[in-house]
């Protein structure tokens, strides 16, 4: 069996910069057509001019005849001048600003400490300009228990902006919870979507645990329990256009990730495609699949749909145990030694 | 300011053998009258004579002049014969058996499939011998969410095996949730008890990914949220007989615990009598504190209580970044780097 659909986007995605883009850059630009490009490097990608240029970096470590996009986002801060935002929009190369709440997650000590107060002028401006809001939707406060800040911060922070600016674009970004669909299916008007990530759909929180701590599942927002991981399958495979692929594939150094820093992050991009075809097949809705992949996502963007198209093949494969980096390194990826089914055409046609 | 307390025993004890025991068993012995000395080492100690054996070999390791007295216990799996039960009472030398859910944790592979069935018989003479069921409270399935785990096992496993054997001596082992603590306290006559361990009332589950994921904090039963440290904290500084100190110690070389394995266990054996009283300190119930380190644990066991005096200091001190092991390996104990008061007076005046 094989499926035939537009190629995906990917409206949720970490490329790094330096030799690690350079390795992980062809594994996106395999199977996707664009993505929406984190900004959290060091130091952040602020301006409209860092974006451009961390665009042209990207674009020059791309492997010769891919026609992957990157579409750039800035990272909001509190310093972040409303001009900033006339520019991006006039620019046509940054799509949209991210929000991360100062210290929610890998580079993000620069991100925003008062949205609703010092940040105010700014958003006004994005809507003005129709300019979306990417949002890693967790409260900081160590005091709050970190399974429960996804849903605290839509209580305290997302609904309060959302009165206050109710045509504000907001995408909620690696959505982990109940709450966070329920919030994203009841909001009115067409303003709010969200994106979800592999890991999110096919892993609760035991993998967090199983047969040992297992770093390499670490992500944030963490894994949930059960309840909430099968409330989000519900939602994406319901086909409701609200929720699109956004893989949040963050890679890291395996030797950083499991004893220097403890980063957070799921390095999912070479497996991201079987993954959700995993889930939609097991769910038996495989017709609402490409909505999910190819066409939420550019409609709630306000972006053509791909016109090429890429084939999934139901063909076991077996995911590497590790990609090997120029310097010695290793990059783990999600569900590593582990056979999939569903074999990308753009993987069974390159090497990978 | 200075405590003087009778020596306290730890009543859960991870030594491990080889170069490993001949590194940690200082730090208990240090501290500690006693120690309940968990059996599951390679291959597990299921016999009064492997913990004769056992026992021998802790002895050599202690420093001299320690008048360390390990007290063994046996690795219940489904092959103990009650015979085994009569000879371990005789022994003078094992005072409990230990039970681990097959795969609940560190080297349980042995452990118990059906304790209310296979293992009835043995169960019936430990009853008749007055020999205590340690217990490791986890049920193993892994559709069960982990952090739901005890109570399933106390709901599931616990009660009904209480309904069978209502005289059986029950250790409900380093206790990690409001319904442990309320188990413990409702159940009627004086079978049943828990040990607590320094982590479980200093930390949430938040520790477990504060700042990174931290291996150093994960241990099983893993960290739970606040609400449950706070039952535990409450349950121990009232000066309940039922709870007493055990630290669950249990140590894991660095690059394993951070990479090859993701061990469960944190090694606490040096700084536990200090975090125990930074508990009771700061729950103004220092008056309770002797009970708890010192009588409850012997007065359940029907043991003598220690003769000799420590002193806890209130001087700060700083926790090691980590001990050094021979083959080159470290150490990283609880609260590695950090400072703590009550400083022990066995420590002040021996060198760790």
């Amino acid at each position: 069996m094989e499926l035939s659909i537009t190629q995906p986007d990917d409206w949720h995605l970490h490329l790094r910069d330096g030799d690690l883009l350079k390795a992980v850059v062809p594994h996106s630009a395999n199977h996707f057509g664009r993505a929406i490009v984190m900004p959290n490097l060091k130091p952040p990608v602020t301006t409209t001019a860092a974006a451009v240029a961390y665009r042209e970096s990207i674009l020059k470590a791309l492997p010769t005849e891919s026609n992957f996009t990157p579409l750039m986002t800035l990272y909001l801060t509190d310093n972040t001048d409303p001009d900033e935002i006339k520019l991006a929009r006039k620019s046509g190369v940054v799509f949209a600003v991210k929000l991360y709440p100062a210290g929610a997650t890998t580079n993000s000590q620069d991100g925003v400490s008062d949205l609703l107060g010092n940040s105010l002028p700014v958003l006004e401006e994005m809507v003005e300009q129709n300019m979306p809001l990417l949002v890693h939707g967790e409260v900081t406060n160590s005091d709050v228990d970190i399974f429960d800040r996804e849903k605290v911060f839509i209580d305290t922070i997302l609904r309060p902006l959302l009165q206050k600016l109710p045509r504000l674009k907001v995408v909620m970004e690696h959505i982990t919870t109940q709450d966070a669909v329920r919030f994203v299916e009841t909001c009115r008007g067409g303003s709010v979507a969200a994106t979800v990530t592999p890991q999110h759909l096919l892993l609760n929180r035991n993998a967090l645990f199983q047969g040992g701590l297992q770093p390499h599942n670490y992500c944030l927002p963490v894994l949930k329990r059960e309840i909430h991981r099968q409330a989000i399958v519900s939602a994406v495979t319901s086909g409701n256009k609200r929720f699109f692929l956004g893989t949040d594939s963050a890679p890291h150094e395996r030797q950083r990730k499991e004893a220097t820093c403890g980063c957070a992050g799921i390095y999912n991009a070479p497996v991201a495609l079987a993954a959700y075809a995993k889930v939609f097949a097991e769910a038996g809705a495989l017709e609402y699949l490409e909505a999910f992949t190819s066409f939420n996502g550019p409609d709630f963007y306000g972006l053509p749909r791909n016109e090429s198209k890429i084939k999934l093949i139901k063909q076991p494969w077996k995911v590497p145990e590790y990609y090997a980096l120029k310097d010695g390194g290793q990059l783990v990826p999600m569900f590593a030694g582990r056979n999939l089914d569903w074999l990308p055409s753009t993987l069974h046609e390159r090497s990978i």
